[in-house]
């Protein structure tokens, strides 16, 4: 069948160029809300009157028919056809012939793809954000249950001062909590229907694209014709939250990946999510993070692709926009995909409390409260500070703990440390001093454990 | 004077290492904010007898002092200096000595950074918030005069349909209602208060954050101390919106440029934001259209760059992070210039309605309206599209222009065709045709323009 | 089978993280070349005598045959195994037995892909060269026919100089030439043999490298084993040529969409590599050169992720590089068949000079050259220059053209222009004048012609 | 004074436009070579009686003044200037008279502007290769004492394979080899002469470029003037350089951070380098490692800013192109520091053999050694390789070292052990086995070390 536009072309399309233009490869998984969106077209225009209520019914049925089709496997798309829109519009005929060019009425390829987009990204999205609460929930229960562990909390990658490894924990919580905060934000701000725009100039039909919107889940009707076949801003700005989701997996991942080294050993992967060696029997490799941090690069270039690929399109639809399915889909499988596996290794995955302990001995990380304790007894900041660095340094010439000294060792580098100041290097007591709201000690984590279920159930 | 942090180091900063290290030359702009968050934080301090009221008095008082020190010229920052927080308590000590150290009690440099970064982009997101909407209202009243002024309304740069150029003109003024969107949600985002998360574990200290977090206006506190010190999200989304709204003026800075031709001369650029050539003295150069879209490889770069930044750094500080102000002042600094760059070559341009008209005769975007006029005679519609494919390959093959055609010469391609089908061809009656919502008729656009002043009152 | 490194593991792998470790989607395309090593190695090691000569026959044997599998489609991998260097291996033990796993003898999987994927890499980077070289010689030979073809010359995007179609042309053959010079060196560079590597750290087996990299037609021998299989320069190498490619391509395809434009019409786009609008008959859309330009993004996209993968990254493998293919591999097939597109665009698209030499008339585009001949005569370059700007604007004021002006008028504005002024204005004259090595005169660019000629055959 | 340009316009240009348009804050630091290309220039026009010897004499001796005052900080730029090629042109007409105007005889600024840029980034170029020697230098410097220092060489960041010190520097040196070699040849691309192009479509006048090229050390002639204007490969293919060498020392400095952490401890930075802590006096942050990673953001941005604007962007020059300048300053500069920076590491940091040596112990990175013992005693790989896996678990479970086991222990997971297998286990004799080229073994490393220290001199 020759195309519905080649009334002025004379020659056929080059074969290559077909392989090349063809979209279906990427779009074939629109079918389902295609078929959502076109029924819920279909309808409007029986409704309307453009179409009669039996073409309307015929062209519904079809449709319907061609869903059933799909998911019981009894019909599947050319692989060679140029789009999935195309091939279903194709089945529709083959199954009620002519009137199933009227579908078409009152719209154009541009704004149905737009909105089939934004309807599959509604989805997909939709699905993250479970997966993500998933995912927060089993960081928040990890973190219950490790209020009382200490390890090093670190900064430079060097250790700082003792924190609770809950509270550690609970950092990426919140990071995910932000990250659904944003897609959420997009997925609201994407139900802006385009269906209606037509080619890019709206249409002289008597639609009622109120009803459309209803139908489908939009919240909004898009205002400008123009605009709303030629925006792909939710495209871009839903990579730009995956960009971010991702950022925050490859940290837990870094983190994940060091602390399963002998030297670190805070952790031990599962061995459902890691692999041996052939050539090294003794290695047990953390790849379920290697592989979620190696896959940051797949949606950063993927943002980068799509932002790409929209700089200084002319108003309205350009073909180049065909390629925001290979930017998007790209963008979902990866994160989604990501977020699942991150659920799971933590879920398989073995803290070693014992290893984070023996790391905070000797570490130094109590060195602030010694100084915090002159600091109190009104010795000057700076003066304070310098003590505890010529102690610290001593101690390290000499390989001392500083939680083992004796008070007069302490006296040599200051004359106001007492036994009081002794009990300032527990580690436990340290943590358990920083009460802070969103402080480490274990008072402030139970409180913000609170504000985590609260924010999980809401 | 030997740094703070200098207790157990040897040997002195290499100066190489402290020119590389130093972030002075960005952050020195932050000094206001930086001022602001400390004096929130002294007086804090002082109502939770952290510091005497004396200490809180004398700090509070110096550093309004400094304030006023910057503000008249008095005082210079040593461009040489490690970052303007040291700077300014280099010269809190100067004026009230020792008392300045106590300024950095429950605090660190960490959490101050954060806090002040946060601040200063809150500040420049709502200069920018506002500079947009100018760049809106400017868009909505050319839109207003510009209600019957019709061009081709063009995709993948082909003459489609015709189009008011009011509508062509508001489909920017809903991008940037959407960036505006966009922004907002993610300076209420960032109003969550970092500082009293010290280093990273929180404080001993009785501070009161909430106090604090209302004098700043910060909406709520950073419920993780980790967290607060090692996010940078806010940075990041920032940059993506900053990216997307050049991605907008870029589109529209192509259409100025390809309008600017002389094939097209639709447009004519103020000579405020053009230059000449110093060789061809013709030459009118859309030099501002061509800057701003440029300048999108900028704002992308920098959201690149802060995004491989934070890729994969454990928790909780890294001095990498330093480096968001390059990426975050990049984008703040072009974004908003390009903004104001918009509004002014909008304001200076001079539109070419007969240039617009003269386009449309003879460009067949009227032949959709032709292939529905069939179609609403109840033709099928792949005979009606094939029969004005057809015509108008005939039309560009003997010169002819639709909307001279007598009748005779329609019915040589369809016998359906008669006198109203001529009627159809007039382009004004082509565009008030699409009624629809959203679409480019006069009575639909003035929808529009109300619906775009209730958005831009609000 | 449970796999090869299994010793020292308990529970299986998540079926989950199977499907998310798993490269056999992407990495089964290095069939081919896996073979190709694999014979090399076992040759080698059955020379060294490490295998008896009989388990290296076989090996090669059984290697061979399932080439032939392959290829005559008799045997097809598990799309769901982990990757294809093991399918091959569990191939080969169904074929020969237990001597198939000797060909791990002194190599690990490490070395092993490393080098597979450089020899996949040179293959696609010579078949990339050659179609690369096809697109210079269909430029150079539309240049040799349109030497005397003009146009108006822009920069800015408005019309600056006449100059020739071909040297326009020849433009882009110069862009292709650096392409090619940057792809060769990489090339080049990229074969230094990983093979011998093993795991990280070299091997005890008495090895013979150089016959490897005879047989595979390496030209050196990787001097190191940590970087050999910690080193993916040459993928990232190899996607900045492809993007600068893919830059040049997209500034052609931005030309012949905009000289696609009825306002343009310098060129008609074949049909071939065209569609038409269902829904607007007349329309010839340049689907071709945006579905090019809108390509741009995936390679860009492809560099970008690939520099982020390996951010950071500590010696020697990480898992996170087994990401390298999927970046590669978009790479090279959207460069290599944007190439061929576009070839294949020049060959079926329709030039149309006298719309070109159309737009010249009254452009302006020869006023450079009056000004010169006012140069030519002592006239100050400042004075020319002025007075040719007030002639131009005179002549747009009251709508004349420069080239059909009389002496009197020139005269109004400067009393040195005589009759050989008007001579400077024909656009020929101006465009043959520009005769400079170089330059867009009709005999210069016989000598460009010449070069470019001769760059093609060497 | 007016601009040259400005005959045709009426309105002055804005003078937030100006700011918004000038480009002297970037391109000043062209003084220089701006210079020299004018004195060639002047020079050329002179031999070629284009201009009167006089006149050259008068602009080449007013140029040469020119570059001793800037020198002698005699005379400064106006910081509000356009850019720096007008201020010097303004000022040699202060110095010489109208004589000065000549200079631009057969060139425009867009020749100009791109011949300049391409003589500044070689001479940084060379630079940055000098200092790129200088790193590699002293990482083969460091090699040559540390043959026989023992660490664990690593995969998945997991203890793989002993290594030697030596080793694991030396991959280092690889790495910024490549890196010199894609430098040098993109230099040398980059030396093709623009001069004589003029605005885009060659001169008239009888210039003579070879003595152009000649003077100013260019290898050929741009051979098309449209090209020449119009090119920024040379930008983006820096950047793709300079992009990796960053990739290449973040891994390094990954490694640096990594092992200066308490937990692996087998390396101190200098104080030179480091800082500590304003509130944790124990610390010695890695500042120098991590700036360095932070900032390959910069330079991973810079390209793809560069390639951003470069995208679609038509034939010839564009005022987008202006940007190529803030782009390659900020790559330049920063990998020129970083290179720096990274030499000033190693030259000030302690290895400690001690602590790597000790991590060897019992980290079972000798087991490959053990597998290969059974395999030359004739067991199946697989049955050697699961024989050493349970082992390993097995101590791992009892908490033993494989190297203080007894024969009896290692029969008990296969009989073919026996005493040799226990020599087979000394990590100094693991290290030297692996004497295969490019190998870790010593005898290897002094062939490699000899290897590099011929490139270095070559």
């Amino acid at each position: 069948m020759k195309p519905l536009w080649g009334g002025r072309f004379e020659k056929a399309t080059d074969s290559g160029f077909a392989a090349f233009s063809s979209s279906i490869d990427s779009d074939s998984r629109l079918w389902e809300v295609d078929l959502l969106s076109s029924i819920a077209h279909a309808r409007m225009l029986g409704q309307q009157k453009i179409l009669t209520a039996e073409d309307a019914r015929l062209i519904i049925g079809g449709l319907c028919e061609i869903k059933d089709e799909i998911q019981s496997r009894q019909w599947a798309f050319d692989p060679r056809a140029e789009d999935i829109h195309g091939e279903i519009e194709k089945r529709l005929a083959e199954k009620i012939g002519l009137a199933a060019l009227k579908l078409h009425t009152a719209r154009s390829r541009n704004d149905q793809v737009a909105t089939d987009t934004r309807l599959y990204l509604h989805r997909r999205g939709l699905a993250l954000l479970a997966d993500i609460k998933k995912l927060q929930a089993e960081f928040l229960e990890q973190a219950e249950s490790h209020v009382a562990t200490l390890l090093p909390g670190m900064t430079h990658l060097q250790h700082a001062q003792p924190v609770s490894l809950a509270h550690h924990l609970l950092a990426y919580f919140w990071m995910l909590e932000r990250d659904r905060g944003r897609l959420q934000e997009g997925l609201a701000r994407l139900l802006s229907l385009p269906l209606g725009s037509a080619a890019l100039a709206g249409t002289g039909f008597p639609i009622d694209r109120e009803q459309t919107a209803a139908e489908l889940g939009f919240r909004e009707i898009a205002p400008n014709s123009m605009d709303a076949v030629a925006d792909r801003d939710f495209v871009i700005e839903f990579l730009s939250c995956a960009s971010i989701i991702m950022m925050h997996l490859s940290r837990f991942c870094e983190e994940l990946i060091l602390w399963s080294t002998p030297e670190f050993g805070f952790v031990e992967l599962g061995d459902e999510v890691t692999t041996g060696s052939s050539i090294m029997p003794q290695k047990k490799n953390p790849d379920v993070a290697e592989l979620i941090r190696g896959r940051v690069g797949r949606v950063y270039g993927a943002l980068m692709g799509a932002l790409t690929m929209m700089k200084a399109l002319p108003l309205a639809y350009n073909r180049d926009m065909q390629e925001d399915k290979i930017h998007l889909f790209e963008g979902c499988d990866t994160v989604s995909t990501c977020v699942q596996m991150m659920t799971l290794t933590l879920q398989t995955l073995r803290w070693k409390p014992e290893r984070m302990n023996a790391a905070l001995a000797g570490d130094f990380s109590n060195a602030t409260d010694l100084a915090d304790d002159l600091a109190a007894k009104g010795v000057p900041f700076r003066e304070a500070h310098e003590a505890v660095g010529h102690l610290v340094k001593w101690c390290i010439q000499t390989d001392r703990k500083l939680e083992v000294l004796e008070v007069k060792d302490l006296r040599q580098f200051h004359p106001m440390f007492d036994s009081a100041s002794m009990q300032r290097l527990d580690f436990r007591d340290v943590v358990n001093r920083r009460r802070s709201i969103g402080g480490t000690a274990a008072e402030a984590i139970v409180r913000q454990i609170k504000q985590a279920q609260a924010v999980l159930c809401s």
